[in-house]
């Protein structure tokens, strides 16, 4: 029995390897090679455990990390969307939900529904965890962006507005963080890597 | 004061994103394409959250999460040491010791000191927590050898000896997945996939 679940978990971790294929649109830090979803997941992941103490409420790390390091594993069915996309509204997509019942589902019953209802919290946005996860997936492509010359808002003719509307968020996860995000928005305008009209 | 702590932090985050960059000799599961260090470590982290309930003692799982999530950081500077090469014996070198230090130090004190003790727990293999993350770390390159057709395994010469010898240890931090893990060892010969004289 216990070897049934484990052949089970086994399908799982197979089936995730292909979160390495999506490709972002943002690139690597002082790069040119566009970062995928592995790699961004690693990436939130190690924020989360070493900006921690930023939190705006007490938050248990380890809901944090799997958040980070799941939320972007619906992608494999859904794909990638662009967070300044207009056309496409990013927000717990039909898709995105039928994506996570396929691809978890695939775990153990008991753990299937703990990794769907963790990936829900997350994409609600309301807990202290989920809050400050979204913080760590807001900070990530401002750094990168900021260390690309303007990456994504120049490729894209994304202006500050936009940049502020999508960042400010950052505030509901951490107060600190998002008066150094702040900064790095401002600093980008002044540095004319981002349009302020 | 705690803005300067935050902007260690951010050094620290900046400085990890070479972890990207550094490539394995394992390729992706049916690919011929290289992991890299951020996605190995991606994986083996999401693999620690679904198999935990199989380690052989009761284990902290946010800490096997940090020694995964972590163990490669050393490589930014050390380089990635492939776990066959018998003229590099792959055992805490002094320059894994030296990048330890260098890179985690660019975090904040106390932050800098646990991180490395982490990574020290890690690589002496001695506790619950570094055996199962261990454990991860050897399961990975199997499967994805398994899923290529002998992978490495072929691509090296690896023999059937020198893979269990390496993998034996698998059985320290789980006793049912070395039981699965012995099994796919065993098939990998009868199937071709690994030589055994």
């Amino acid at each position: 029995m216990d070897f049934e679940i484990l052949l089970k978990q086994i399908d799982f971790i197979k089936e995730i390897d292909k979160v390495k294929y999506i490709q972002r649109k943002t690139k690597l830090f002082n790069s040119n090679r566009n970062e995928n979803d592995a790699e961004h997941s690693w990436h939130l992941a190690m924020m989360a455990l070493i900006l921690a103490e930023h939190a705006n409420e007490p938050i248990d790390v380890l809901k944090v990390v799997k958040m980070v390091l799941i939320h972007d594993i619906v992608e494999i069915d859904a794909g990638d969307t662009f967070i300044y996309d207009m056309q496409k509204n990013h927000v717990n997509t039909d898709q995105e939900r039928l994506a996570a019942n396929r691809i978890f589902g695939l775990l153990p019953q008991e753990q299937s529904k703990e990794f769907i209802a963790v990936w829900e919290e997350f994409e609600a946005g309301l807990t202290p965890e989920a809050k400050f996860a979204r913080t760590m997936d807001r900070l990530e492509p401002l750094l990168q962006n900021t260390s690309n010359n303007g990456g994504t808002w120049k490729e894209f003719d994304v202006d500050y507005s936009k940049v502020f509307e999508k960042k400010k968020i950052i505030n509901e996860g951490s107060t600190m963080i998002w008066k150094y995000a702040e900064e790095l928005i401002n600093e980008s305008v002044e540095k004319g890597i981002l349009r302020k009209d």
